[in-house]
């Protein structure tokens, strides 16, 4: 689980001791795909790493699945909303193919910000990231045309993100039409 | 400026060591309506609390202007991604009425997270509200109706930004044309 302390500090710099306060909570999960790690309505209490696998977040929306975030090997992902409110979750988190990870109780995090404020910076930086993150994505759903859309995806998101999910979970975080998506495709390569 | 400690006590306890070293950053300042305090592409430098007056955010789109943001006396505003990310901001902030402010220089805040845990804090439970804020804002344009999204605001908002904001300011953060919010107001009071 080296790489989990690496991605760490490219945020803080972590003293050994930190890193063992912190990697003594992790523990070791493994999901089938198609498992619903939370469900909307439910309180979420983990951060999960994930070391291998393809997980998503997603909400109903007018009776319809609507994406929000796609995390894979070696990132990080969790309903992020429902984590730092301790209050039901809007959204859902599934796994979209089988996957072993590193989870993280969300007190266990918390008192690790009690105890060093490396810790502390560690969470400033990740809920800035969030911001930063649903930002850039509501800007681009405001702005955006269906064929931008998809060029920006593919340029700032992670290979295996592109080339693992199924195309439909592209449409519908990108919020266009799933026929829509094939034909942009079929432009792009042509 | 006792209820600034005040506001920084609603999330974080702070010793007078500590409140002292925040408020000796803290600079007065006043600024006429219609002042520009951060344009689009300049790279923002500071957090405003508002003493007295009333501001907004908003950017351009597709040449019109779209607000994010009001804020009134004893609040907090800043252009938060342009801040975090000391790059150039997407958005605007405009003083609505005459303003009389106590500024905080990012620079200032970011010495104080170095210095005092407390303020790490701070800094964290502040991203986490922005990125609620945001994601509510984002959640409320895509799911509700122009009634709803009106009658949602005046629930939530502040009385002094319901009353002293200009109904066309208050139509564009809504995302609702303003002959629809006038219609709106009416069938509301009748």
């Amino acid at each position: 689980m080296e790489w989990i302390r690496e991605l760490l500090e490219e945020n803080v710099a972590l003293a050994d001791e930190e890193w063992q306060a912190f990697s003594n909570l992790l523990e070791e999960e493994s999901f089938s795909a198609k498992s619903e790690i939370v469900a909307e309505g439910q309180i979420a209490r983990k951060i999960y790493f994930i070391d291998e696998g393809l997980l998503r977040t997603y909400h109903i929306q007018k009776g319809k699945e609507i994406n929000t975030y796609f995390a894979t090997d070696k990132q990080v992902i969790s309903t992020f909303a429902s984590i730092i409110t301790q209050s039901p979750s809007f959204e859902y988190l599934e796994v979209i193919e089988d996957s072993t990870v590193y989870s993280l109780q969300y007190s266990g995090l918390m008192s690790l910000y009690q105890q060093y404020s490396s810790f502390e910076q560690f969470g400033r930086i990740l809920a800035e990231k969030n911001y930063l993150c649903i930002l850039d994505r509501t800007i681009l759903m405001q702005t955006k045309t269906a064929k931008e859309k998809y060029t920006d995806f593919i340029k700032t998101y992670n290979k295996k993100i592109i080339q693992r999910v199924p195309q439909h979970h592209i449409a519908s975080f990108l919020g266009i039409a799933p026929e829509s998506l094939s034909r942009i495709r079929k432009e792009i390569v042509s």
